[in-house]
């Protein structure tokens, strides 16, 4: 039933595009014009609790499609997916992976968005994808760290920019410049001498986004589940409570 | 705003992935599973016309956005785009290019979906990506006659097999046992002899798959429209008829 | 006799390069600090014709060994081979043809180098190699055209150079600033006025480099031959003269 | 002093090659058709001593110009060189270093076959190289175990192989029978009860092969210099001896 007609020499211009093995892969994911995208749908500011969950449910339906992925951090319109390094989903080929975990991604975006957010989607989001490989764990832990470090510095700008727009009526070109030049120490400040805000007894979701791990489940099938923390994961007590990441898989 | 951390060195492990200057650079999108998708949704068979139609929408929309997409060619439950061999679109990063096509085709096939089909979704679909590059004008119609021609094989096949299951109550294992072997030929008399069909005036659509090409509107503003055509891009024909396609971007 | 040990894993570490189908295939070969190589060796100024015949001799050993390079083109201390599009010889590995390339050429040199130079080689020599991938006849043409083009500039400039340095005595520095922001126009003049040389009558080879094709020979065998050639290559006549090249292989 | 030109558009066709930050890269070149160069070179059989001391001479050469190789291996007629995980040389592009090694490494080869062997070179030595990437320090010592191994095997038959040829009269053809299908233990029996030969015993260079390392010389200054060792690296043994090639850079 095979379609062999002349044409068919066409194929062997695909070209292969397996991966080193035995090095961690990572997936990442990320919101084409997102800005735009929240606006358009009003999201809270400066955190949308339901447009993160919607992020958040919809790596989980990509983190149980894919066994080999053994850890997912997601933060603002991003996602990082990090397969085991032995691997051999799909023979490690680079292309098959990335657009797997791209597309089920954009598609349960899609159709989760209804059970937490009550406006429609006024279009279909996008999101691009990358394939970055890191060969040891040090590196796998500075990568995820790196997005972490960068959550915290966003999210505690933020926080400060939006209290001043929402609270104390500045334009945002005015909260701009209030916020030019602080250190982090400076906006902790200002949350809590202007605002009476100690930053870091906001919700964790925002300070330090999602880790999605699998976890044994205890019930009578002893099943493992997904399960979000808002862990710090740059410290170390994180990859000695969670062992199992840098393990073997289990 | 940046986060400036001493994690920052792993940015250095993503890898350049710009494809060659001036060649034709295809994007095909494959449903996963997309069997069992079918049957768990009650695709009619052996063609579901509204589930062509999502996937035509679908791809009508990925043409929308990206300017660049010359002709896009789809058919079963894949679709192909072709960038024009200039296109500097995202720098011609292979990953960018492919993630955004896919994400794109995969959110609005979720989007898509209730205009045209009265069965809610089950699960989120899944496509996978990959980029082929064609160097000459002859390869890239050789591309697509390739995929023409597989639909022209599978359709006819498929037609036969389920009028002989539909029609005449064989079961699977009969209706397959009954067409091994048989040719082309074979398969149109079967169709004509029994069941009084002549698979020539079938839905063009079913036969030959969907083009979607720009075209200049009729309209106030001269504006451009993508166009679904179901035409045989086999013969040269076609390509005398649309001959912006392989000419320069317009 | 293979030694098959638990140590053999290590082989699927290696990964395809098979280089896209019809395709010009370039590899470039290029004198790793020839500057300082051709001091050690007192190079004559501003051309040594017999260093140039060790390339050249070099490049003839290449094109004899591997029998789908169609063209050979050098100038300098560099060498560029052009693989015919179709060409399937070691797979299209790149690696493999990158490197074959390179090692034969490296060794020819030294072993050509004593039947042209009569100082011995102080050091071994060493060329790096690039592959480089270019889809059009024109694009390959443009590609050639460019190192001619090279030549011409470099030559034309390091001519009228070592006349003002080893005719007038000036040093370095003063040739230098002398023709600090000439035109070709105005490097042709200087050369007439003052030297009363017409560089268009120079020796071809230095002027328009050396391009080495395959051509029937007239003896009683009808073999093929090498054939090195000075000619304008950035004309369209040169392509009209030698049809081969462009044309199926011969 | 730059030719620049229409055509200077073409060099926008090289593609970017840079390796994966971290991992080990080995390099290895391997003599194209050695047989045939051996037979016509009179090569001595199983082993060549001299055509051994080129090998080691020209990778001695290639570990001397780059500082960034910090172990070679060299068996038969290949060599593998070692560069360290945080090189880089030449901005870790692959091509540059995959052909700097090969080219200097050929050149190299020819250079100092005079000063080993008496017959002279009938035609220029052609070896092909490869980058194979290694993420982890164990990848890294099995594939060297796994070319240690290889070395063995091929050793101890051709040993065997050529008792039986050149002591005992057989024909290459009923040496290769009479070798069929028998194990290590076989082979070493066979030596020392037909020949009196204690394997064992043979020179290390050609059981184990070569390996050359960077030493701290015992000298006014303390220089380096690049000695060949004989041992077995299979064993843990050798890497404690050797901490420095795993280790950070000495």
């Amino acid at each position: 039933r095979m379609a062999c007609s002349r044409f068919e020499y066409v194929k062997s211009f695909e070209q292969d595009d397996s991966i080193l093995p035995n090095v961690w892969i990572v997936i990442r994911v990320d919101g084409k014009k997102f800005h735009k995208f929240s606006k358009t749908h009003d999201f809270e500011k400066p955190n949308d609790e339901n447009a993160l969950n919607v992020m958040n449910a919809a790596a989980t339906a990509v983190m149980q499609e894919f066994r080999d992925i053994v850890l997912a951090y997601g933060q603002s319109d991003e996602y990082s997916f990090v397969f085991r390094k032995e691997t051999t989903a799909f023979k490690r080929r680079s292309a098959k992976l990335l657009t797997y975990v791209t597309s089920l991604f954009s598609s349960s975006y899609v159709m989760q968005w209804p059970r937490w957010k009550s406006v429609p989607l006024a279009y279909a989001p996008c999101f691009d994808g990358r394939v970055v490989l890191y060969p040891s764990d040090e590196n796998l832990r500075d990568y995820l760290s790196w997005r972490q470090a960068d959550v915290h510095v966003n999210n505690l700008y933020n926080t400060a920019f939006w209290k001043l727009v929402l609270g104390k009526g500045l334009s945002n070109q005015q909260a701009e410049e209030r916020l030019r030049g602080t250190f982090s120490a400076d906006k902790n400040e200002l949350l809590f001498q202007e605002f009476g805000i100690n930053y870091n007894t906001l919700p964790a979701m925002y300070r330090k986004g999602t880790i999605l791990l699998r976890k044994r489940v205890v019930d009578r099938k002893g099943r493992q589940a997904i399960v979000p923390l808002h862990e710090d994961l740059i410290s170390s007590q994180f990859w000695k409570n969670h062992t199992e990441i840098l393990g073997k898989y289990v």
